[in-house]
């Protein structure tokens, strides 16, 4: 969930320079726009981890837009006033009328994700919390609302070095305090409190936008952007109750980062390397499947990647190892006439493997926010909520005991267009390119943005992705193979 | 919630014999029609009270509908198969397609609400429980299901009586278990439990239908019309994502009978009594409000009733025992421009008491669901919505320690004439008569209709409505005052 705020984001000097004049203009102008329609109120929390310049982003705002206009709202201890009332009740007396901004810097979550890191550890009740808070904002965006929920976030060491510089500087020094350090310590812990309340949280309606909180001028136009183009899609489109998406779910023109950007494409392993390394980790894999425990699991794999990224060619090196009673290997294609009268997700139920089993997903259920959503073979509102629904379905899968691997095959443009064309000069591989194929080339950009929002909003702490550098299929196999047997070992 | 279906509904057998012909008639159309539109699925649940006739209900369903194109599930504990997957996969295997039935005898809450009789009697896995269900009723009536969940339920002297006839006659007497008793024994305890997951998973989209279980006609046409009704509705709407709302939120044209005509509007108190009353009543209710407890808690009373029902007679007597330091009569009239540009229920947040205080509600956030709802001032989602909102509303007042008390004060059509016609004889009250007020009474079916309504969707264990028989202006003022005074003691 946090991949890509964890990727280094920046934009020099020069870029900000240029930049923010525009964006203050366009920004100060949808106020205008907003105040003058006063048809809804837009919401907007600044919440996070420590260190990541909440303060900082709230003053930016304020600085940016018409501040006659704005409520900002730093709510910390309850007053004597609040206490005496029901818990909401103070955001309840300062939600912002139709027209205004209203900014939460410390906002409704605060005090859950607080009360769930010095609690027990049973996340009943935070979900019970999380729960309430859903139904909270569905009333808001039911009421019309724009709700803007900005994490901003950093790595631990990101979050360790931001506190020493701030320490450093005489000027910021205030700034740290011992309670910063304190919660520094628990940075993992805390880190996967907040993850399972963003997960929670994260609705069609009012879905979270995690951005990356280490570059102060990335952080600011992260933010500003975003708030620009929520404002305008929502001021454009009317009447705001029929517009059920109301932010893009990642902000992807910032700068040129992403997670798939961001790997190494050029890892390779040497054939004897392989041989021996595959050898060694069937032999484990085969071993893990007949480990006395494993009666008590399910295994569940899915494989995703860009045509000819190499799936066929990993999912075989698995089997390859494994006793075909014990598997099943599952092709995604087009639904049949019996799956299309049912849930989207009703397909992949079906073919839940008991215990002691494996079942391999050749493509999966993130067909729907991959190939659909870019294809426009279902409605936006469909593939936005799927995000939310299949996180729900792997939750589910984890909670009765089923280890759930998902890989991300990642090619080069290039070397795709080597593969296609290798395709297409040898018989035996001629099937394996369509027309379709081409047709999906030309639309990279879109399936990378895709690809980019899927592992963001699914790429969970119960379920993460693996992203496989895939342009030496040696190397691909290997990390596929190795990745298993990791997961599976622990797990046994 | 469960006031409507413990005022023994009956339909005598004439009715019955005219009524099902055409019943049955009209469901198997709109089961041909379901099936040749194949646009969406029908999921049906049948749960609620033991003894209440779930098996029967669902007989019955199966021989007036053509069982061809009906998938019944009576699931009992999970199979080795079922075991070995996640919790609802049983309930995924078995959905029915487009265009069929599907009747669940024993859901997804069975097992929950089990285990919620079973533990600790804490609330919060229930409470997560429900959540999970709601993410997925939520998904299937995205994907266009209409899902219509019926609790069947019994009083606990009816569900005696029930159990203690079955056991009576020798051929139904195996149907009587020794759990059955048992169950019988924590009656009290099952309802709470089951008003809290129903009261949590009654959202717009698939409310519950509560329907008394007690005469075996009445259970019948009502269930049977019921389906009817929603199955005509969503085909007449085509779209399914376009209509919100599926089911109507109650069912009126069963029989005659509703809570406010059960009501013996006959109650007097003479001048003598009522005096002796007022003075003992009035001094306890000032004694309780200088309670030292008191200063830890809020109180909140609603008066509700139709026009002239002496709503302002019940508050004068309120207030005339109190110091006027301590109380605050807030009148709900017409909305300003700065409550319009806020959510609905701003309003009334603003105005919540802080400990050691009273405020009264003349009228209240009930309007959305009486005036808004009978009036069109709003529109069908935004009142159906309101119930759930409502609740929830009401749960965090009384979970920050405000006592709640709701009086509907209820008079009949014709005392209400006398009382109009006497308004407009009498200079000093002419003011209080509008013509509004005859115009509200030419709605009064449709008023009775919401009132009713609300008092299903809105009456809690945690916050349950006081109806009161209110034709006699004495015994009105004694049964508001007693009431506050054993809320108030019970508090504190």
């Amino acid at each position: 969930m946090f991949e890509s705020a964890e990727l280094g984001h920046t934009i020099d000097k020069d870029t900000y320079r240029k930049e923010v004049p525009l964006l203050r203009e366009a920004l100060l102008e949808m106020q205008l726009d907003l105040l003058q329609a006063a048809k809804f109120p837009v919401i907007i929390l600044i919440t996070g981890v420590d260190g990541a310049g909440k303060g900082e982003t709230v003053n930016i705002l304020n600085e940016w837009m018409d501040p006659h206009h704005i409520q900002t709202h730093a709510l910390s201890d309850p007053t004597d006033e609040e206490r005496e009332r029901p818990e909401m009740w103070r955001y309840w007396r300062v939600l912002p009328p139709k027209g205004k901004i209203g900014i939460f810097f410390r906002s409704w979550y605060s005090l859950p994700i607080n009360e769930a890191l010095q609690g027990s550890g049973k996340n009943s009740e935070l979900d019970q919390h999380m729960g309430r808070i859903n139904n909270f904002e569905k009333m808001l965006t039911d009421e019309g609302a724009l709700i803007l929920k900005f994490w901003l976030h950093l790595g631990k060491e990101q979050q360790r070095a931001r506190l020493k510089k701030l320490e450093k500087d005489p000027k910021t020094r205030w700034r740290v305090t011992d309670k910063d350090w304190q919660n520094f310590k628990i940075y993992e812990r805390f880190r996967r409190v907040a993850e399972h309340a963003l997960r929670q949280t994260s609705t069609p309606d009012a879905p979270w936008i995690i951005i990356e909180g280490n570059d102060p001028r990335y952080r600011y136009l992260a933010v500003g952007k975003a708030i620009l183009q929520a404002l305008q899609t929502r001021l454009k489109n009317g009447e705001p109750r029929k517009t059920s998406v109301s932010v893009p779910p990642l902000l992807t023109k910032i700068d040129k980062l992403n997670v798939l950007k961001k790997l190494d494409m050029s890892h390779k392993l040497a054939k004897k390397e392989y041989e021996d390394e595959l050898e060694k980790y069937q032999g484990r894999l085969n071993l893990l499947m007949r480990h006395a425990n494993f009666k008590k699991i399910s295994l569940v794999t899915v494989f995703e990647g860009s045509d000819a990224a190499g799936k066929g060619g990993s999912i075989r090196r698995i089997t390859g190892a494994l006793d075909a009673r014990f598997y099943e290997v599952l092709p995604t294609a087009a639904p049949t006439e019996e799956e299309l009268a049912q849930p989207y997700l009703w397909r992949f139920w079906r073919h839940m493997p008991s215990r002691g089993r494996l079942a391999i997903f050749d493509r999966s259920w993130y067909g729907r926010v991959l190939v659909e959503r870019v294809e426009g073979f279902c409605s936006e509102s469909d593939w936005m909520r799927a995000y939310s629904e299949i996180n729900d379905f792997e939750e589910q899968l984890i909670r009765s005991k089923t280890v759930l691997v998902k890989f991300w095959l990642s090619i080069s443009k290039d070397e795709q267009l080597k593969r296609f064309k290798e395709r297409e000069n040898t018989g035996f591989k001629r099937f394996k390119i369509t027309p379709d194929d081409w047709r999906n080339r030309e639309k990279w950009d879109e399936y990378e943005n895709a690809v980019c929002d899927m592992i963001d909003r699914t790429s969970t702490e119960i379920a993460p992705w693996t992203l496989v550098e895939a342009n030496d299929k040696n190397f691909t196999r290997i990390k596929v193979l190795k990745t298993l047997c990791k997961m599976l070992t622990e797990a046994l």
